[in-house]
Parts: structure tokens; C-alpha cells; sequence
């Protein structure tokens, strides 16, 4: 199953997309909702993010070898919070305040709840996943790290606009199996298995959800592989997950 | 004007309060709102959090020169995140997570925002506040910092119950002038005056807002003062502002 939210002229529709054919429900996917019969083209519609404003978004630090550039392996997941003020759709600008410094993209799987999440087993947390989609963790690296940081990284990765996420949230994926590729004006810069995460998707919300409730909704980023490329206005970045689709955005200044 | 929410029987209620009555307001307060004329006695209810679902929260971390202990004074505002699975309100108990080490109380003063803000000046911050709660920031230091803590603090300042709130939002009130008391049993452990702050509210708010709009609802903590006092299970705290009124929490071992 794919959701989607879409704009079609001044609605906000929450919809599933079979194909080309979006057809409009009656309530945000992960909470309970029917088919309403009415239907249009993909094409007739704007996509918006997938999930506008989640309760809450935790993401993972450090989470693939390939990302630790000498920082030490981490021993649990290491979660920090974004905010929703940072989500954005498909094709939505991605803003660089004036005073940012050196911006990257951070390609990443990003798994949705589906149901409140307390305690869960490592076993049984999959069962807590309504699906996933492509997120972008854009970074401003002088914020988050070095002799200008900030103590923590409120704005280095939750400024407005540095969260788009989408173009649909799927279910019945395999969280281990997904290639995720990240591209910058379409040059390939980041390219990943998740098989790679040093903690996978189930260890990562059972882990959180002994300190944290999960909510249906809440979205967990699972970090990040290798190099991160740049951003400079004028750029498009692209993340990519085959059977969620292509994630673009522009980025723009301030 | 003093705002309340209010459980009576099965309903959770937003109202005004004054002196001892309670009259039910038809919305959220820090939406458009009106009264309803229902009214009962304050006695005949049970306070909850005034707002148990704000969009998102912000702290300041090292805002008082007591409380810095040797870290340096900082150069600009240093907020971070906490997450509303925290919140609790008035009486509910501080759950101390089993493996969770040494656990403080942080009385501090609450701000409420009224009005989107977005890049807002110093001079225009406080119009975009609807007013004042006290807040109990709890700390799990071993999490926080020293050779075990987390890279971020997401577990450190949010483990379910680490935020109570209230007990209740009152406006016009001089964000600069106000005493915060922290007490543990009984006993006072803190004390300041909120014009001991670094970054007073107007410099927070339009800092925050440079990069993260700031939103109706979302809640801003100002920081704490001096020695924060630990807390072991079987512990009452109180938080307590004049004119807002004492928050009241007992401390619980998971």
C-alpha cells in the first residue's frame, strides 16, 4: 500500500496511490481511515510531505560505519529530536539561513508508527511500523559540530525546511533490504544498503521506546551513510529509495 | 486571566479560572476561544497540564550564571528540545526509569506562545506570548554529560513524565520580574529571579525565531538556577511562581 497526501486546488487530501490513480481517504494513514470513492490523476494534484506534522521525529547519529569519520562506534542508538517546523514536500525549497555556514544532505530511511510504542521488543517492534519513506536530515555542520557548535542541535538540523520527506509512505517493506541513494544536481553522492545501520530498524524503536513513547504518526530518521555532499543555493538534491520513489528539492538562501 | 485544564468526570476541559470558580472556555487558549458559562468549583475538578499536546518545546540550556558551575557563559541562546511525551501535569508522578543514575529537579519559568512567530524582533517578542507556567525541566545527568552521556540529549530532558507543567497559564505578567521557587519535600532549594537570566524571554524568542518558527501553543523553558536538587523515589517537588501558583509532583521508581 503507498499513501500519499496531495493538494488538489485548495483541499489537502490524505490519498492512496494505486499506479497513476490517487484515490482520497478519510483520515491520515496512521490513524483509522476508509476509501471515499473519489478519485483523480496523480497528475492533478501537487504531492505534499506524506505526513505534515508528526507528534514527534526522533533521528539517528552515527548509525552507519561509513558516516563516523573517526568518531567512536556508538555502543546504543544515539537519537536526537528534529521538529516538525523542518518538514517539507516534494519539490518544496530547501532555505539556507543567511548566517549557515557549510550546509550537507543526509540521505535516509525513514520509518513511520503506526501504533503507541512502549517498551517494545526488538521482536515485536516491526509490528509498531505503519511504513516508510525518504527523508533528507539536512545538516548545517558549523552548528552541529566544531569550535563554533552549538551546545545542541536544535538548529543545525531543525531549521525550517531542513526536513523534507516523501513522495509516499509505503508499507510491507523489508527495512533491511533498501538501497538508499542520495544525488546533488543528479551526481550520485551517497549510495547505501540498510543492512549497513549499525543499529537496525527494530533495535532503534525498541531501544527509544524504553525511555520515549512512540506515537502513531511519529517518525524515526535512521541516519545517515558515508560522505554527505554539500548544498549551495541554486542545487537540487534527490533522495531515492526503490518502491518509495524520489524525494527532490530545491535549495535556495535566505 | 488564568487559564486552567480540567478534568471533571469524564471530560478534559479548558477554562478560565477565578479565585476559586472555574468556567469552561469553548477551544484551547492559545487558540481563538470563548466562554461557554459553565461553571463549577475549582474543588469538584482535577487539574491536568494546561497544555498537555504543545506543537513543540524549546529549553535553554546555562541561562543563569548560578547554575553554569564552571561551563562557559554562553555567547548566544542554547536551547534544545524537549518532547511533549514528557509533559504531566500537576500531581502526576516523575517516573525515574530503572538504569536511569542521578535525576534533578530544574524549576524554571514556562513561556507560552500566543501568536506564530517568525524572525520576530526583540522588542516585539512578548506579543506573541499568551503568558506564563511553571515547569519542572527534570534532568537525568548521567545522560546529560560526563563519560557515559548521550551524544544529544533526547532521554537526558524527555523520558516519559521528565516535564510537568502548570498549574496553571497566566497572562500579563513581567516575565523579568518574577521569583521561582524549587522545593523537595518541603525544603527550598531554589531560588531566583527571573531577571537573573543571560538571555532574558525577548532575546530567546527572537533568537528561536530566526531559524524555528515558533507556533500557538509551543512552549519555551528559560533555564534553572544554582544547585538543582536530586530526587530518589518517595520525593515530593514543587516548582512555584507568584501568581501562577505551586506545581506539585511526587517522584515514583519504574
Amino acid at each position: 500500500m503507498k499513501f500519499i497526501k496531495i493538494q488538489k486546488g485548495d483541499r489537502r487530501l490524505h490519498a492512496v496511490l494505486d499506479g497513476e490513480t490517487v484515490e482520497v481517504i478519510d483520515a491520515s494513514p496512521q490513524n483509522p481511515w476508509k476509501r471515499t470513492g473519489e478519485k483523480f490523476k496523480l497528475s492533478d494534484g501537487k504531492l505534499l510531505a506524506p505526513i505534515e506534522h508528526p507528534g514527534k521525529m526522533l533521528a539517528l547519529a552515527l548509525n552507519y560505519g561509513s558516516h563516523l569519520h573517526g568518531a567512536q562506534r556508538p555502543s546504543r542508538p544515539e537519537p536526537f529530536y528534529k521538529n516538525w517546523n523542518s518538514i517539507v514536500g516534494p519539490g518544496v525549497p530547501i532555505i539556507l539561513p543567511k548566517d549557515v555556514g557549510k550546509v550537507d544532505m543526509e540521505a535516509e530511511l525513514v520509518v513511520v508508527m503506526g501504533k503507541q510504542a512502549n517498551n517494545v521488543s526488538e521482536s515485536d517492534a516491526l509490528k509498531y511500523v505503519l511504513g516508510y519513506t525518504c527523508g533528507n536530515d539536512v545538516s548545517a555542520r558549523e552548528w552541529q559540530g566544531g569550535p563554533t557548535a552549538d551546545k545542541q542541535w536544535w538548529r543545525a538540523k531543525s531549521s525550517d525546511t531542513f526536513g523534507p520527506i516523501g513522495p509516499s509512505i509505503v508499507t510491507d517493506l523489508d527495512p533491511s533490504k533498501m538501497t538508499i541513494l542520495g544525488r546533488v544536481n543528479g551526481k550520485e553522492g551517497q549510495r547505501c544498503i540498510t543492512n549497513e545501520m549499525i543499529f537496525n530498524v527494530p533495535q532503534a524503536i525498541s531501544f527509544i521506546s524504553r525511555y520515549v513513547t512512540l506515537n502513531p504518526g511519529d517518525l524515526i530518521w535512521t541516519g545517515t551513510s558515508g560522505s554527505t555532499p554539500q548544498l549551495k543555493a541554486g542545487d537540487t538534491t534527490e533522495v531515492e529509495i526503490a518502491g518509495i520513489g524520489v524525494l527532490s528539492n530545491p535549495v535556495k538562501s535566505a
